[in-house]
């Protein structure tokens, strides 16, 4: 026997109460490798909390889903968000074998527009 | 007998000569599936005949190729590259069974930086 968890969207942390004094960069959504749905949930559940800006944070092969993210969200969901910012960067990794290795990385910022 | 073609950079047409006239729309590099080191090829060519700005356009997976076109190209072949502008959005695409589906697309465009 073994408990369900329900279907939660565990890579944005729920923000403990819904306050429009929470910092701007605790709305941050890291993109892995479930469904893309799963990160659209996460950022209208900022929004639906009170957040105005959301960041989408990915790197490697992640970032086209980053994208897809945004694209869905913006076509679907929330009709006036507008894009506030993008950065692209490079880390370094170390793989198990300790081969260091560069990753690329997209940080996409998006917001509601004012008066919505 | 089949020719054998040299492997050049083909997503990238080569300017017919290397004019500053030469309409910043035209520096396109289209990225696909080939080793990301061509797309990197296709662009420097287009610094090497003048041009001061290149747009890398992607579409689904082929985006965090783009981007990591992009930062190969910054950090070991052109140091003083500047983002310029990076635009996304969605393209509807026809399979080959008639089937509809979005496709996340990607545009960006990096510049020298002036004075170099």
């Amino acid at each position: 026997m073994t408990e369900e968890k329900p279907a939660t969207p565990e890579t944005a942390e729920k923000p403990k109460a819904p306050t429009e004094a929470r910092r701007a960069e605790d709305n941050v959504v890291f993109i892995g490798k479930k469904p893309i749905m799963n990160y659209v949930i996460a950022c209208l559940t900022f929004f639906n909390t009170g957040g105005r800006q959301v960041c989408v944070k990915a790197r490697g092969r992640a970032i086209s889903r980053a994208v897809d993210t945004i694209e869905l969200l913006r076509r679907s969901f929330v009709k006036d968000l507008g894009l506030v910012d993008i950065k692209l960067g490079t880390e370094e990794v170390t793989g198990e074998d300790g081969r260091r290795s560069n990753v690329s990385t997209i940080e996409i910022t998006v917001a509601k527009k004012e008066g919505s």
